[in-house]
């Protein structure tokens, strides 16, 4: 959550011009994203009544070169129905644009794209129906982006947790927990011997926390923030999205209801295939192990004063180990 | 800028239950207040089109007795049609309600409140015309509460700022400035020797800078974030204001025609006494003092990974050497 860079409303206004979405109205910056800085913008509209986008200023770890792939696949998975949101071409076509940073004016310029703003609200205790709901709407995305014609590479994949657990060094991860460097050393031996080849490949989100779920009751309102969207295994995307909604926010613990139910869901729209089911054991491993070790390399990371909440990468340390454990393979086989 | 506290979904929506505003569709927190959690609320509204609000939950120095006070007064300015934000009130009619912390259960209540939401953006860069806008409501303001009925104490008046600066001690602020620490004892027993006693009182915003004025071109369309409000000397609040707008941003210099259009839109409400001129320039330098002070106590204790910028404090010394200055002071004089 930030919003690093101030804007002011002069060169707001001046930005918004740009998209011929009327006049600029208001400007709220928002506490979502924390690779980039988001501001909620209402304009006049172009047919009468107000219209609301969010622009976004690529901060961090954001290759410029990629957002084409990022921003034009809104644009495709909208058009074929998903609920996600439209990027706004500018006046000339283009998808993002380049701004001076009005914090340091002669340094590099930024990109800022803007975007359909989708109602909705990200759940914080998600019920079965609601899972279900967001496991349709997972599988109709893969559905939808299978003719999506870019590719990329997972920028957060298997070879990059080796790269992240060396940056963070043992002395980094022991820091956070006295155990944690011997874990992730097995996994990461495990997970690359025993991680799937011939599952099949597609455009995934990659990243499909609550956060990034608009939701109004049990209906998927929004499916956002698609910056680590690539080109993986496809049911990698089911052991991210099952990691991040299946465990409650307190204790953590497994709710076996809300896993069945976004598990129906997805298999009503794209079934799973054996091959799959069986992999997701050793995904969703793979997919807890990401997730600490992006939270550990941030934790170790993290600058004073950044406007961040650091998150505890021990929370998916302990679902590594429950889907670690044998016991809880059957979690995974379709009923 | 913060948001501190996490709400969900299902919290944020049984709240909006109570407001009798319609059904929650959308609420994002927004980086503004740093004493509070914002959120940006929509809801279905209850005439058939959306309806927007702020939900502002009070998290730091803000006593809860005193929020009838800066509520009660959004109600009574906008009343006489000054653009400030009405509270809505809850469905038995409180100002504001108590809610369990969600980040912990057990602790204290907090209390929220949900205000109108207004358009317009805040100025990076304000021009003239724009600034004699505020000035024009500033003294607006100021005429429409005179017949307020309730007062409240300057919690961050001249006593105060003695107890700030020993807070912050002289090791604290020689590690913002090494002259600091002098400074500011000068500063406190001039000011303490010269303060003016015979001015008119009132009730006044004490906070205004440009952050806290929407507009949209030259109008100003809300006066927000009235929690520093308090019962003190009326012109004592033309010179927060002054200081707070009429130094341009980056080089923090005197910008002359801000100044000229600032006083003569407050003039042309609310004309300045001969004695409340001829105090503004010992008024501005307590102005500027208290803000370099409560930067100073903010930049020494701010802690680790807290969700706001900090401020630098010697902007404000160096405007507190302008107004000291005996060249100055004709700044002060009407035309």
């Amino acid at each position: 959550m930030a919003v690093y860079t101030q804007l002011g409303a002069e060169q707001l206004a001046e930005l918004i011009g740009h998209f011929g979405v009327g006049e600029l109205v208001s400007a709220k910056g928002i506490a979502e994203g924390v690779s980039n800085s988001n501001w909620l913008i209402e304009t006049t509209g172009t047919n009468g009544t107000g219209a609301r986008f969010i622009l976004t200023m690529y901060e961090y770890r954001i290759e410029l070169g990629d957002l084409p792939f990022f921003l034009s696949l809104l644009d495709h998975l909208a058009a074929k129905g998903c609920p996600v949101p439209r990027t706004i071409h500018d006046l000339s076509g283009a998808l993002y644009r380049m701004i001076a940073d009005p914090g340091s004016p002669a340094g590099p310029a930024k990109a800022v794209a803007l975007i359909e703003f989708l109602p909705g609200v990200s759940l914080g205790d998600p019920s079965p129906a609601q899972a279900f709901a967001v496991g349709r709407s997972l599988a109709q995305m893969h559905l939808a982006a299978a003719d999506f014609p870019a590719a990329r590479a997972n920028g957060m994949g298997l070879a990059e947790w080796q790269r992240l657990a060396d940056a963070c060094g043992a002395d980094g991860l022991a820091a956070i927990d006295p155990g944690l460097a011997g874990i992730v050393a097995d996994e990461l031996a495990q997970l690359a011997s025993q991680w799937p080849q011939d599952l099949p490949l597609g455009v995934i989100h990659a990243d499909l926390f609550p956060d990034n779920v608009l939701m109004l009751g049990e209906q998927v309102t929004g499916l956002i923030d698609f910056y680590f969207a690539c080109t993986d295994l496809i049911a990698y995307d089911v052991a991210v999205t099952h990691a991040a909604w299946c465990f409650d926010g307190a204790g953590n613990l497994f709710n076996a209801a809300v896993s069945n139910a976004l598990l129906e869901g997805y298999n009503s729209i794209r079934p799973l295939s054996p091959a799959e089911c069986a992999a997701l054991p050793v995904l969703a491993r793979g997919a807890a192990l990401r997730f600490a070790l992006s939270r550990a390399f941030d934790w170790i990371n993290t600058p004073v004063g950044a406007l961040v909440i650091k998150k505890d990468p021990m929370a998916f340390v302990r679902r590594l180990q429950f889907y670690a454990d044998p016991a809880n393979a059957a979690i995974f086989i379709a009923p």
